[in-house]
């Protein structure tokens, strides 16, 4: 039995083709999924922070895959551009790899990323204790996600939280030779520090070895331009569009509350006439 | 077996306080009916509209009560406020009420409303064509979902579409009259008009026979505080949040993708740390 | 984007091949569905009166669409052998059936059927009144769902209710032939009776138009061999795994709760070990 | 806010009252809870292994908490008996179990049973190698779960699996009285010995400290009279309703792919008409 939608083998040529980096997008529902394809972006990231924020818990491992997969479904559902899913790291040990492999590629989305940190985990900018599975560990799961794969353009990334978890660009490195050498299909290098130094220093020793992926939440002032030019394939903006939902939903429903009305906003938020372009009304309605 | 979360109970103690207007925000996940809460609305209703944006398809009667409800739960469980379910047409015929009510009781939220449209529905915005059921097989659905109850306080709002569906104030009065007689504890009375006064008129008429529900998406330049004037207990800002949503993340995504970095953003969307809040991340931290 | 599992494929070719009928089972979970499989049954029937009753509730349309997707993709999941999912009357109107059909699709399942009932149904073996929507509404549905799919392999089997309904077998032709025009795959011929005579004339007069489906749960003394010879392509043996599951797990259940002890059972119901089989337990233990 | 369904309280008064031993059936969804109550059993055991096998998947911590909750739901929704949900270890940390207790007790289930072995778990049959938390990390466990709830009556069950992973009566009466110390309602003490030896020497000397729970699938020759009479308060049979469901349920396949008909077991599975009474199909019919 084979399995394509075709996503996965799109988002593989665009990793290949060398023409600029690949822009992606945190969203955490089919609306979120749909704005970031509105607005350009050559992907959607599944982002468990995201998912676990809309759910009001913590990105903490309190969901499980089955809900991180409901979420992803609905976003993949609803973009004709292809979808990564932060899979965190696993949801256990290889069993719990192999099935979440499974599940996702059978679901349509293109690439599934996992990360070296231990189960339960805490998000990456939470807290100072992160603690790493060890290499060898976590080179057996990517190598049994390569194994369980089905559609040979499935696109597995692991996700390095060396320098997270206190680490240093040597070991960084090693880890991720020893996950490339594992299978791996793209390697993202995560950080939270404040400038993008340590990062464009790993970049220049991986080479472009696989494709790389990084997320400049932090290093914010560092642009996809230079990231590209530092030898990054693919940056992801992973939590700009829920922060801002943040801020103005909060904003909007604090004005109703003290103005007991709208009318003010009704120039600067959507139409619901905009809501159902969105939900593609008209398309539907035609079916009738 | 008896359910007794409070909720129900302090929502109908509200609507019999007399104590000024109820104002409820339109939510569609955990995260949006936190914020909800903390700008101060008294309740949360769990908009159909909102949650089938959010999964990117028409409101339609797509999703089914299972859906929704995993989306008004998750809501329910995020906020101490009561959350009202926007209920559609009760998913089908008296069966299908009876299974809502008893589950959306199930899982603690303190009230249901349900409306006298055709399964399956249309959003009241969209269209012309709005066919409703006869008000009697209305008020059969209306006492077959007070009959299905368990806790007295559990509270079930009766929706007329009356005015949405091209019918006069005299035709809306008499629904909702025979939905009052059926034993319903709330009616609200929707509208589409541009401004409120056919609204002011069917409120006077009611005379707050029961407690009137309002929604003043169209008609936006009246006020909580005027609504209450005219004799409303509860007004609904059902889908301004989402509308916010839509505009603040179009335009942070726009300017990602043409920019190629968050950087002038930073300042203006919440922090990484905002949504940890948001989570209760440190609360959360605090159990292990 | 294009969605091949090759199970829609290989259920299409086996329809074609006249090399005697397609034997089907009823199953509701991954389990059942396994042991359909196991027994060396052709394709699984992802009963709506299977699914409904594990869930403890009536087979009407209580359950949504989205309960019912997800009972089928575990099944589906479980088995190399295709999944006909039994979509009651597609749960709505065009629009729902449009759903119906991308979602179905999009996990993998090879089939849909489709019934000419009235949302919400009943089941067809309860109650006296069964009504039909009128035959242009559901070809209506059938064209909708056939436009709907993007696999060309995918199949959908329109459901006549007719006979089920009080009428005639020359209305149940009637209706089946303009289903066909309409382009449905395949032809569901319902029946209550006690015998096989009304179905073995609706088959005779059908005349292979289009592969017959046929359901001999009231009429059983017929053979899958005598179907075939009568015409019908496939045959559904819709619930009767289920009915075994009842009377064996209260068998099972009465005798513990009389003799505090499973002491005298243990050699007739299956052994833990044979359970871990089914869950391919060696073979999951082997990623670890 | 306070949840009370009255369940989680009869079962701590069934507890408490020394009429002799409370009979507990696994189940894994609505009807195998419906089929235990109906035979008499005291309470459901929601088990993960009758749930996982129910999805042909290992019981291996594949599925999460919210699947089992899920599962759990349909259980606890379906009888008026108590249920007891199987939690394995928690699900992970800390918060995963104040989260599980959240989310339990909220979907009305009396009672969550929480087990000292490592995440992700494997089934106490399978294989050998089984690793222990610390007891200081389980007891930590058993304190955050009680401060978790929010109904005093809620129980909560410690399971220790000692002796499955190869400890002394000795260490697993170590183990159960620190969990005792940290609020455990009831100790629950599993064995896969071929008797019931040990268990009976270890309730010897727990000597009724909290009420004990047993679960003698492997020692199947010791009645749940004996079981009382040794100490046991609740004796749980787990899963053999699942196994009677298998061997039922595979023979009635085997036999209709055989014979192409159903017609010769007719008079040995339950008829249709005793499906709808479990669904109790009336009962719904009545709010038409």
């Amino acid at each position: 039995m084979t399995l394509m939608t075709g996503k996965a083998t799109a988002l593989r040529t665009t990793l290949a083709d060398g023409a600029g980096p690949l822009l992606v997008a945190g969203a955490h529902d089919g609306l979120t999924a749909v704005l970031a394809e509105q607005a350009g972006f050559g992907a959607v990231w599944a982002s468990s922070f995201e998912i676990s924020a809309a759910a009001a818990l913590p990105d903490a491992s309190l969901l499980g895959m089955g809900e991180y997969l409901t979420a992803t479904r609905q976003m993949n559902d609803a973009v004709t551009v292809p979808v990564i899913a932060d899979c965190d790291t696993g949801f256990g040990n290889n069993l719990n790899v192999v099935h979440a492999v499974q599940q996702y590629e059978a679901a349509g989305v293109a690439a599934v990323c996992f990360e070296d940190k231990h189960f339960p985990k805490l998000n990456s900018f939470a807290g100072q204790g992160q603690d790493l599975v060890s290499a060898e560990e976590f080179a057996g799961k990517i190598e049994a996600a390569k194994k369980a794969q089905r559609d040979p353009d499935f696109v597995v990334i692991a996700r390095t939280e060396t320098l997270i978890a206190g680490g240093t660009v040597d070991q960084a490195l090693e880890r991720s030779h020893a996950y490339a050498d594992a299978g791996a299909d793209a390697l993202l290098i995560h950080s939270k520090d404040r400038t993008p130094e340590r990062v464009v220093e790993f970049l220049r020793r991986w080479d472009r070895r696989l494709p790389a992926v990084v997320v400049p939440t932090t290093y914010f002032d560092w642009s996809a331009a230079a990231a590209w030019e530092a030898g990054a394939a693919v940056v992801i903006f992973a939590n700009q569009g829920l922060r801002a939902t943040v801020t103005a939903t909060r904003s909007t429903l604090d004005h109703i509350v003290n103005n007991g009305s709208s009318a003010e906003l009704e120039g600067s938020i959507a139409s619901v006439k905009e809501i159902f372009g969105i939900q593609k009304l008209d398309q539907w309605l035609a079916y009738e």
